[in-house]
């Protein structure tokens, strides 16, 4: 439990909250390309933000989601669906602002996802995974509405897992090694920030399967 | 606790299953469109009736969900996709009844999804979000699954959402003011039901995001 | 709680890693085919393997879900995901015994999940349908991330949910019987996979909906 403690309640509320906006413009974003009403960049905005921590929270057996019972999670996707719904051109143009923040918000949400899964007494590799899936489930859910291939899993897009992983596991190392505490978690939010910031900027991706022309070859 | 017994528990059952069965109506068509074999009839029946209450459920740590404790909830769906398999060109024929029994489901699943939700400790905001989720999630797992953008997201289709909005608001609303009682209840589930009529019949749309066209005009 | 001891706990866990091996290879491939990176083969490997079990365990209230909390389940589907990286041709050409591998997991699942959600305290009809929520559930996880029509659904394919149908169905009624022992189970999950192999190789499907075609005629 003292884990949840990693930062001041405030300091982790504040932190939460951003990568909750962040995640929310991206799936408002999507709904506005996708030719969605005010509803839908709405209902797009919450599910993008939220996806990833209520199905952590499901598993874990937290409920009813921290979604749920805390407003400021619940409003803030709200506020983004109406930056996007009036200001979306502008948006649109800080685009690689956003982009710089969803790698915050990817970050924040692997650490706390596997803190949170692990102080809930979930094994190690466990708690791992679920971080991994609380950062990057809210997209694939947005992706899933928008009736498109999860951007997650095509190899044409800069590396987004490998970051989150990267994050994910410096925690459950940090823990393994008692060594947990706000600046390695910090650290942890920043290594995988920094990663993800650098696969963008050089456009690393990741291999698709070997020989996947030898089943061309072969007859 | 109280709260749940708005009406008596029968004529609950009764408007939960009338519920159930149209939204079952409506991801059967669906089904048959989408050239499904009678299982995926079944399937599409069961999950657009059921989705929606059984998220809620799980959101709210009601386990095993309704669905699957009350036999007559199961079988309902199966009933109705027996129907359109059998007369679906009648259904279709009248494909206008169904859609005011729909928007008569939409009702009572907002106002009784709010309902329990807020009997089970959430917040006000928080119930209304989920009575919304309640009324309008196995509709949009419907659209998933037959692979298609949900129908609720989409601009060019009559609202939907706002009905079961204004719904689950009036709810929250009563409960607020210590005002909910079997005749503001079925009030709520009326104007929810007549408002989405008025939406079918005069075209109701919500606006899309402003300025979309400014996003080609600028460089 | 007896009944989930049909076959000895390592017989049974042996019996489940099999299964799960054969399902995350079908995730696998699905990926390959739709040109995923090597992140992409994993989480629709994890996800085809684990997803119908996450859900039943979510539904019964059986939280955290065995999938989070047995190392041996999560590391399975890595293990077919590299198989299927670095072999994929090889599968692909050994693709019919990959088929039959799918068909004896479908039996595994169907039964095993209808005798959890019993022992956990589910009637005879809910663990049926959960049963088979189990064995199928993996498979539309798997088709949805990839933005295709779920298989299951699809009338041109040869019956899938009939076998697991079936399979949960002798389950249930073996339970009502009082006749449900390792010997009565094994049969019910032999039914299913003899019934699948069947539906293959006579590429049984199906009805779709009558009168199809009648919706034209019919003005």
């Amino acid at each position: 439990m003292q884990l949840q403690q990693l930062f001041s309640p405030s300091v982790q509320h504040t932190l939460d909250v951003i990568g909750i906006f962040v995640f929310a413009i991206s799936g408002a974003l999507l709904a506005v390309r996708k030719n969605f009403d005010v509803f839908g960049i709405g209902v797009m905005a919450e599910v993008t933000a939220l996806g990833g921590g209520i199905f952590r929270d499901v598993i874990i057996g937290a409920v009813p989601p921290a979604a749920f019972t805390d407003l400021g999670y619940f409003i803030t996707p709200l506020i983004a669906a109406l930056v996007v719904f009036f200001l979306h051109p502008h948006v649109e143009r800080i685009q690689s602002a956003v982009l710089v923040f969803d790698a915050a918000g990817l970050g924040l949400f692997a650490v706390s996802g596997t803190t949170k899964a692990y102080s809930y007494g979930l094994n190690l590799t466990a708690s791992a995974a679920l971080g991994l899936a609380t950062a990057v489930g809210g997209g694939v859910l947005r992706d899933v509405l928008a009736n498109e291939v999860p951007s997650l899993l095509r190899w044409d897009r800069d590396l987004y897992a490998v970051p989150a992983i990267v994050g994910a596991t410096t925690v459950v190392l940090c823990i393994r090694y008692d060594a947990l505490n706000p600046f390695t978690s910090g650290l942890a939010v920043v290594t995988a920030f920094v990663l993800r910031l650098l696969a963008m900027r050089y456009h690393w991706r990741a291999p698709r399967a070997w020989n996947r022309r030898s089943t061309v070859r072969e007859e």
